[in-house]
């Protein structure tokens, strides 16, 4: 392991009670009364959730920013920061999911600032203080709601970009499992990859001694996946969201990772895609993990083979390249069960946008902490995806 | 799951270089100069710990309370609480284990008080406020050091209680595995024992779904099984000193019971045989475990034939009976393996004391979450584990 900080101050409110605890909640945090609140497209509005919210805030002045795309764009965390700088807002309130909340990250940052929201995304200023903020999550997928990451599209340049900052911590997260009931089955299945593809980063990690991590992994993929294919079917299985509703934010808010830093090359890859074409980020991983597994697992076999014992229960005592290949067909496999998608060729990609997307994910040069990646590495992950 | 709401705001400072970062971790969270280190036996001052922690706290006041007992007594927190009052204490930094954390605890709290700290403990005074502290741990077992709960024994009354509070989460604790090293190889099987009692606790809890929990327990304890038993030839092997330490602490932070509560019978069982005999509270939950556990899964056996199978990789396919046989046979086994006690009679417990060790146990009526125990019932348990 490595030395490491492991510091988490979000209160995770959940149940099918939580949502209610939301002014109770506001007022721990501040005497003002202005809350702006941030959301996506109309589906909180389609499923009551908007009214629940409002009739909850009575006695707030209530402030709105509607409209954060998935992959939430600059250009709206500026609308935001408007909205916060003129109106004096006390708190910040996102309803939605990892975009609402990414966006509402920046905003909360960005609104102590008077410089542009980017340059805290690219690091050239960094915030001292935050508007603070609270979540009601509606899908199970980035783990926003308990972390302090964010990431950000800039369309002007084309490049989509994470940062952080122990400063924009939600400080409360509700986390109602029933909320997500409603969710169109695709979102649902790219919540699903978007976890578990938290969980391959992080066990494949460079640190040469992460046992109880390895264990926390394996238990949760285990754990999501079972429950995935639960809400196929059964979309309203109570038991089954719960299980894919904690599993998304443990997967993500520091548990699984104390002692070594995860890969996250995937991840960096992804975002190159999805910086040009608009496709959501889970549909991304889907298609491009099994590929960047089969391009890695050839260089340094051990640990995929450790990992078919830990997640697929494979036979210990089988050759190495066996258990290589059947730890990569447990995630393809599982992938097709639940009807993710298989080849970035179903998102209309060219081959011929391979070397523009490899260029941008080397911007900071090699990359991957497990295994270090290349141009040409990264162009044969994408050959192995299309 | 239960509803439930998570929040632990202790920084886990964890590495080889942890202790180093002392002068600055305590900077975060006082101005003032005064701190009052507290401390156990004279270890610390044999290995050296306590010579380096004096050299770090260069610059400041360092006032001092030594011999906290293990079983940390009200007698000896008394005088912590003078010290801080007739001082005005800036700062405490508990260097210890459970004990001397969890007496700090009930210091740090108290000396906000003008009454008898006991009263927190009985619960007729509630705290609203608590001097910041922060940890150095010297053994991997109880989980004080990143959670706000803690155990009192008070010898007038023979009576040992836990109680918590919001208020004293360790501001920071500072892991470093090497520590352990030195200790002797009861105290550190001890610990062992307390950490897998912990999950052993969390994993027999009442909800009807607790399908990540169950997963991460189940890790986490194969995790610590096969680090304890390296540990047991080398003493110094710092992987498996790394594993146990992490494993101890996530096994009783809050990780592992989102959405349930967890039995706690078997704790309740011990503390009433620590509170009269003062055995080591790990020692008492060795022979203490299996003997609940033969008791109560005659009468629940899915879930302990559950276990089998995720903790000992037992057959599934096997008969329910035989499984949960195995089960109990793994912990037995295991603790046979580490050199754990095996029996309440090797401490020269007579069984004429389980009367009234019953009584204790029942000062609120029947208890355990997982299973409901009256008095017939925990005396069964005493005689089972005689």
């Amino acid at each position: 392991m490595n030395s490491f900080t492991f510091y988490n101050p979000t209160q995770l409110v959940f149940g099918k009670d939580s949502i209610e605890k939301l002014p109770a909640m506001i007022n721990q945090f501040t005497s003002g009364t202005k809350v702006l609140i941030t959301y996506g497209g109309g589906s909180i509005k389609r499923t009551g959730l908007y009214d629940r919210v409002i009739g909850l805030l009575e006695g707030f002045e209530v402030f709105e920013l509607e409209g954060i795309e998935p992959n939430p764009r600059l250009s709206t965390v500026k609308k935001g920061v408007q909205l916060v700088k003129d109106n004096n807002i006390d708190f910040i309130l996102a309803i939605g999911g990892g975009s609402v909340i990414d966006g509402t990250k920046l905003i909360s940052a960005a609104s102590t600032i008077d410089e542009d929201p980017w340059k805290i995304v690219t690091r050239e200023v960094t915030p001292t203080a935050a508007v603070p903020f609270g979540t009601i999550l509606t899908i199970a997928a980035t783990g926003s709601e308990m972390n302090s990451g964010s990431v950000i599209t800039n369309w002007e340049t084309n490049e989509k970009l994470g940062w952080g900052s122990p400063l924009v911590f939600p400080k409360f997260s509700l986390l109602n499992p029933e909320v997500t009931y409603t969710l169109p089955k695709n979102q649902t299945v790219n919540g699903i990859v978007d976890s578990m593809s938290h969980l391959l980063e992080q066990y494949f990690n460079e640190a040469d001694n992460s046992a109880v991590g390895d264990a926390m992994i394996a238990g949760v993929m285990k754990a999501i996946m079972k429950a995935g294919l639960a809400v196929q079917d059964e979309p309203e299985n109570y038991e089954a969201r719960e299980t894919l509703m904690i599993g998304a934010t443990v997967a993500l808010n520091g548990f699984m990772r104390m002692g070594y830093n995860g890969d996250w090359a995937t991840h960096n890859i992804e975002h190159a895609v999805s910086a040009v074409h608009d496709i959501a980020h889970g549909a991304g991983l889907a298609v491009l993990f099994p590929a960047w597994m089969t391009y890695v697992s050839g260089k340094s076999p051990e640990r995929f083979a450790q990992f078919a014992e830990d997640v697929f229960d494979v036979d210990a005592s089988l050759p190495q390249e066996e258990k290589v290949k059947a730890g990569i067909a447990g995630i393809t496999d599982y992938w097709k069960a639940i009807g993710a998608p298989s080849s970035l060729s179903e998102f209309d990609i060219p081959e011929s946008d391979f070397e523009v997307f490899a260029d941008k994910t080397l911007f900071n040069g090699p990359f991957g902490n497990f295994y270090k990646l290349n141009k040409e590495d990264v162009i044969e992950i994408y050959k192995l995806a299309h």
